[in-house]
C-alpha cells in the first residue's frame, strides 16, 4: 500500500466527490426534526446567541449566515452586534448575562475580536455547557482526554464526513496539515480517538509532501491556497480540504480555491471534498448540532 | 537523512546515555534553592498533599518516595492514607478541604484508585492551580491550546531531558508510541508546541516500526517491554524510553527493563535513556517542580 504509485491508477481515474453541501442539508433537516421533538418534550426551543464586535465585513456575512440557518432549523437566534470600541468589561458582562439566561443554550463570539479584546479570556468566560464553538479550555481539555465535549465545528464537520465515507477508521494513517487550535489540533485528537495513527505537519515540518504521501486520510487546514499538489497524495487516499481562499481569475471575476490543487488531486485521490461545497457547509450545520447538543446537556444532563 | 541505514554507523557505535538520574538530582538541588528563596520572599513553604486510597504495595512505595523527596527538597509533605473502603464522598470532602487549605499548594491523588471511585471525577475536583499531576481537564485543555499549565510529570520530565540534549527541536520529526492521557497525548502536544512534526502510534497502528524509523526523536510509552527493536530506530535518533517493567532473570533475581530493547538500540541510536536511571527519576523531580510552580501561581499569580 505505502509504495503504490499513481501509475497503479487507470489514466482516467477520478476521485469521487464528497458532497458536504448535500450532507449538511440532510443534517440540518434532521436537526430541525430533533428541535421539534425537543420542544415537544421540554416545551423549550434551543436558543443561540451570536456576538459580533466591530464591523469586519467577512465576519458580518458569517454571523448573518449563522443567524439565518439557526432560525431555519427551528431554533431561536439572538444577534448581539456591538461597536468596535466595546470594552472587555462590557463584553464579559454581556456573556455573564447570557450565561445566566435560561433561554440561551449556546453562545458564540465571532472571532477575530478587535485589538484590545483578549479572545482567550472572552472565550473562556462562556459557560462550558454553552460553549458551542468548543474553544474554551474545559471543552478542549475534555476532547484531549477523550471525554464527551462540545467539539469545534469545523473539525467536527470533517469527522462526520469521514465517518460517513469510511466508517471504521481504526489503524488508518491520518495526516493533518496545519496545527491550529481551531482546526488542526482538535482534528488530530478526534482522529486519534477514532483509532487512527495520526501525524501533524505544520509550518516547521521539513518534508510535508513525504509525510502527506503516507496518508490514508489527509486533512489540510493551512490557509495556503493549493499547497497540496497531486504528487503529495497517496493513490486512493481520502482528502479533506478545509482551506478556502477567494482568488481573482483572468476574466476579472473571482472564484474560491482550497488548500489542495484540486485538478491534480482529483486524478490521484480516492475521495475528495470540493471547494466550495465540501467542508464549508458542514461548519454551520455543526454549529446548529452543537447548539442542540448544548440544550440537551442543560435540560437533560447529557446529549444522548 | 531519512534513508540512512545503520551501515552508515561505525560498527562499534554506541549511543550516548542520557543521564536522567544525574539531571534529576541537579533539578532537585535547584528546586531546593528556589524553595528557600520562595520562603525568604513570602514567608511560606510550599506544601504538597499526597492522597493514597487502599493498600496497593507499588502505590505505597511511590507515595513514600514522593513524600521523602518532597521533604528533602525543603517543602512540606502531607500524606493522607485512607482505607480501601473510603467512599467517593469522603474523598471529595478531603480534596475540598485541601483545596481551601492555604498551607497546601499541590494535591496529588495516587492512581489507580480502588474500584467504585471515579478517578476522573476525583482528579477534576482538585483546583486547577493545585493540580500538580496536571491531569484535570483545565490543565489538559490549557496544554492542548498552548497556554501555560501544570504539565503531567512524566512527559514534562521527557521534555526537559530532550531540551537539555537537543536544544531547539523545531522541524524534527518526533514519533510518540503510546497514546495515553498520562504520557502519550500530553507528550505529543508538548512536542508539537516545541515545533516538532509529531506522529502518534498506538495499539491500532499498522506498521509502528516503519513510523518509528522516521523519528528523529522517539518517545516510547507503551508498557510492552522491549517492544522497540534496534531496527525500528533511525541511526542517530534520540530515544526516550518511558517504560519500566520488572522481569525475572535466569538466576532467580529480578531486573528492570524498558519498552526499548536497549542492547540493540544502543548500537543505532544517537542518544538514549537507560532503564533504570533515565526517565524514572525525572518524574518525581517534576512533581517537586510542579509543586513549586503551583505555589508561585497561588502566591504570585504566575510561575515566572
Amino acid at each position: 500500500m505505502t509504495n503504490a504509485s499513481s501509475s497503479s491508477l487507470p489514466s482516467d481515474h477520478q476521485a469521487s466527490l464528497i458532497d458536504g453541501k448535500g450532507f449538511a442539508a440532510k443534517m440540518r433537516q434532521h436537526i430541525r426534526e430533533d428541535v421539534l421533538a425537543f420542544h415537544e418534550k421540554h416545551g423549550v426551543t434551543p436558543g443561540l446567541a451570536v456576538i459580533l464586535v466591530g464591523n469586519d465585513p467577512a465576519s458580518e456575512v458569517y454571523v448573518r449566515n449563522k443567524a439565518v440557518q439557526t432560525h431555519h432549523a427551528g431554533m431561536r437566534s439572538f444577534m448581539h452586534m456591538l461597536p468596535e470600541n466595546t470594552s472587555e468589561a462590557e463584553l464579559l458582562a454581556l456573556i455573564d448575562r447570557l450565561n445566566k439566561d435560561p433561554e440561551i443554550h449556546g453562545i458564540l463570539v465571532q472571532l477575530p475580536l478587535p485589538n484590545g479584546l483578549d479572545g482567550r479570556r472572552v472565550t473562556n468566560a462562556i459557560l462550558p455547557e454553552k460553549d458551542v464553538d468548543g474553544l474554551g479550555e474545559i471543552n478542549a481539555g475534555r476532547l484531549a482526554v477523550g471525554l464527551p465535549s462540545l467539539i469545534p465545528c469545523t473539525p467536527l464537520g470533517c469527522l462526520l464526513l469521514l465517518r460517513d465515507q469510511l466508517g471504521d477508521m481504526k489503524g488508518q494513517h491520518a495526516v493533518v496539515i496545519g496545527a491550529s487550535n481551531l482546526v488542526g489540533k482538535p482534528m488530530a485528537l478526534l482522529l486519534l480517538a477514532e483509532g487512527c495513527t495520526v501525524s501533524i505537519a505544520h509550518i516547521h515540518t521539513r518534508d510535508t509532501a513525504a509525510l502527506a504521501r503516507q496518508a490514508d486520510i489527509l486533512v489540510v487546514a493551512t490557509g495556503c491556497r493549493e499547497l497540496v499538489r497531486g504528487d503529495w497524495i497517496k493513490p486512493g487516499a481520502t482528502v479533506i480540504d478545509v482551506g478556502i481562499t477567494r482568488i481573482k481569475t483572468d476574466d476579472g471575476k473571482t472564484r474560491l480555491v482550497g488548500d489542495v490543487a484540486f485538478d491534480e488531486a482529483v486524478k490521484v485521490a480516492g475521495r475528495i471534498t470540493p471547494v466550495p461545497g465540501g467542508v464549508g457547509p458542514m461548519t454551520i450545520a455543526c454549529l446548529l448540532k452543537n447548539t442542540l447538543t448544548a440544550a440537551k446537556l442543560q435540560l437533560e444532563g447529557s446529549a444522548e
